[in-house]
């Protein structure tokens, strides 16, 4: 038998940021993917060239084959889990995957009036009332939720890892923590022992260390 | 044969909003379900008993058989869309249809300022850019996604009424107009023959016709 594998390609800033969950799932499905980075101050360069790919001229942009393109973090987040099976085993567990990741997007919300205050003083006020109550409120409810999926087993959904599981980690091993350095799962013993499980998956691990060092 | 249909029950505020592309498509499936609103006014009674069921304390909730429980406006209209069958028929069709939905999506992230200014004339001047800059933005790059997804067919995606034609359509119809009244698709021909499809869709004109008339 001749298996003629997809050809993948991940477009996006030398950073973590909107394309980590995906690079996370290729190295946890083993599919070798072209791990394209633009760096930041090269952007207007290749700005032309990306917008003939992706009418938005936004990154990441996902190819396949050089045929298929899939834009948007999300979209392509939800792409990749669904053709690499970590998308829940039914239409229940599919939802409540979504419900977790809609959760987690809800607390990028709180951040855009931040990122946007110049005040330095007001901007580290602001930043400490988001880790104070906005990251503890979404943290609560994600335990909440998960103890209603699963009694919180393994993993957030079903008995396996999935979106949710790797979402969350992303959020709590590269998103919070470029904007509250000190952050950590202390308090929440439960999720920071599911956010180990992940960090301990051995393709996971095994990128954590690889992967380039970037500042976003 | 003894077919027994699942009882649903979407839980919302007496308003379009959030709850409006669950609804759309309940009608559109022929399939009943319970539109239970709760009235502005009567949120803080209501709220124990809904965060009893929502761990979130929060709207819109859709309800199954009365175990089954969705939360997020989102996850609900992707859990509906998949077991209603608008969800596209292949992995790809799916990818282009989040890619619309994230689109859209994206384009309630510049309101949220809008929302917090308390100037009445600073917030007209931001309400204008919105439009002429976000607005025409979006719209502009919805077109070329449907371009490059069926050539403009009679749906966004496909070859059928999908989420994204669901979607698209509560945004021209019921939450821009909400920010902008005068807003409309006479610059848009093509986007404005979809809208017009879709409310042409017996269900959806009936619907549109007895709906309770509310503000938001």
């Amino acid at each position: 038998m001749n298996i003629v594998m997809a050809q993948y390609k991940l477009t996006y800033f030398n950073a973590k940021g909107r394309g980590e969950p995906a690079r996370y799932m290729f190295h946890l499905a083993g599919v070798d993917f072209e791990d394209f980075r633009i760096e930041l101050q090269d952007w207007e360069e290749w700005k032309p060239k990306m917008q003939a790919i992706n009418p938005m001229g936004k990154l990441p942009i996902l190819e396949i084959d050089g045929e298929i393109r899939v834009f948007q973090s999300n979209a392509i987040n939800r792409y990749l889990a669904r053709i690499f099976g970590f998308w829940g085993s039914n239409a229940q567990e599919q939802a409540q995957i979504d419900v977790i990741y809609e959760t987690l997007i809800e607390l990028l919300t709180p951040l855009y009036p931040i990122y946007a205050e110049k005040d330095e003083e007001k901007k580290n006020e602001m930043l400490k009332k988001f880790k104070d109550e906005n990251v503890e409120e979404t943290l609560k409810n994600i335990d909440k939720l998960w103890e209603s999926n699963n009694k919180c087993g393994d993993y957030l959904v079903g008995d396996k890892i999935s979106l949710a599981d790797i979402f969350f980690f992303t959020y709590v091993n590269d998103i919070l923590t470029r904007f509250l350095p000190d952050f950590n799962l202390n308090g929440h013993p439960k999720l920071k022992a599911l956010a180990e499980r992940v960090a301990a998956k051995p393709q996971i691990e095994k990128w954590l260390k690889e992967r380039p060092v970037t500042e976003r």
